[in-house]
């Protein structure tokens, strides 16, 4: 058996009782090295926090090696119980369809373990879930890459009158230009982008195409850290969150579309005074 | 302190260990409702299995009784420590903003626990979360209402390529028309929509309006029991799921819109053969 386990959205403590339990009746437990970066790169005692809770020596798996071995630890799956942590929900943000599609190719059984995950829990800020319109990732831009195709579903969904979710790109493991160019496998360190790089970039791009899908007039939600001690919700013109420090990643941003009266009471709270 | 925890989509067991930690430290415990119904309708034995892991006595709070009482409970928990359990995550499909609201206008401080709601765990049946237009609810029609606003929205979904989640109707604690004749509070049982309601009631709807924004041949997804041992998943065409029994609530559905391979790939699996 295969347990894909969604850990949530904090530290080891969001995994849920059926989870834990799951975990803990495992012989081999993976993580999805995303999961490392999020909870340890933040906290350096992290692994060990969730293996002394787990009771469980757990490997972490990036993403190349998930897919390098992904036949082993699915005929280890065909064995004996082996869990896969995944942070979030396990189809959340990141999808792990396709180890779902090998484990069932091979008639390996499997079973999800649901947990929060930003696409969910986005609604604490008071905009409600079925009232968001597509959901759209702003990568990061660099000299000679900046894609744009967030801005038509961004007018789009303001045309409806809907919320965009706006995903924020997340860097790991990218190899280094300098670690290229010698053949050796060396990584630039983790990048996550933050609210006001996402607002500057969303400018630039309005500024460039000029449909007036958002301006820097426009309302918006910053979060960041959802699920920790010290999240931070902040609703503001896309002007005024550019000069608000959210300081330590996650940050997702949501711009707001039509609102409704409790709607709009919720953002209240979260306003820029 | 408000501690306003999701239970997650199972049983007692989907709660996380931070909720637990939660629930365990406060005074008093409140359950809305509709969780009620739903994980102990199922199970007569739910809310002392609940009670049992918990540790602790829970009060079942009514939509009424949370309404009529908001200020008490908030007075609690101006006083100590105060939970109130909800399925799924507290501003999932259903939204509680409202009491969050009084909360802080009384300043009585809100912490939220997360957990999964059926707006991401539909991410199993394979079709990515980000590709989701806006969220429909499909409401019991009856002789004298049928309300069609969902469909101007799933067909601009449609339009733009988006898988739609249809959300079907609960109705519990709804008077008895006999009831409300002999003026005593007395009600009908709780009723769930199926799958196979919903999709008759669609049919009629596109007959009737007739622009073609689905039709009888058109890919669905059912889902019943998400987050139970039992859950079911089933991909066909409507008329196809029309002929499938999803057995006991909650059902919901999706209707598919543009697909990329890798969901093709997870839709195989679910298919009708």
């Amino acid at each position: 058996m295969l347990y894909i386990v969604g850990l949530g959205l904090g530290d080891e403590r969001d995994i849920t009782i059926r989870g834990l339990e799951a975990v803990k009746s495992c012989k081999k437990v993976y993580m999805e090295a995303y999961t490392s970066l999020l909870s340890f790169g933040l906290s350096s005692d992290g692994l060990s926090r969730m293996e002394k809770l787990y009771g469980k020596t757990i490997t972490v798996a990036d993403r190349e090696m998930v897919e390098e071995k992904a036949d082993e630890i699915l005929t280890e799956a065909s064995k004996f119980d082996v869990a896969f942590l995944v942070v979030g929900d396990p189809f959340g943000a990141t999808t792990h369809s396709d180890l779902v599609v090998r484990a069932k190719k091979l008639s390996v059984e499997v079973k999800v373990i649901y947990n929060a995950s930003i696409m969910n829990a986005i609604g604490v800020c008071g905009l409600q879930l079925y009232r968001y319109g597509e959901t759209v990732s702003i990568p990061f831009f660099t000299e000679t890459w900046r894609p744009d195709s967030f801005y038509e579903k961004i007018q789009r969904n303001k045309e409806l009158g809907l919320h965009t979710l706006c995903l924020l790109d997340i860097r790991v493991k990218e190899p280094s230009i300098e670690s290229l160019c010698r053949g050796r496998k060396c990584f630039e360190p983790p990048r996550f982008m933050t609210i006001n790089t996402a607002i500057e970039q969303l400018l630039e791009v309005e500024e460039s195409l000029g449909v007036s899908a958002y301006g820097e007039n426009s309302r918006c939600v910053g979060l960041a850290r959802l699920g920790y001690e010290d999240q931070m919700i902040v609703a503001g013109s896309m002007k005024e969150l550019l000069d608000v420090d959210f300081g330590a990643p996650l940050h997702c941003l949501v711009i707001v579309g039509h609102t409704h009266p409790v709607e709009e009471e919720m953002l209240e709270f979260y306003s820029i005074k």
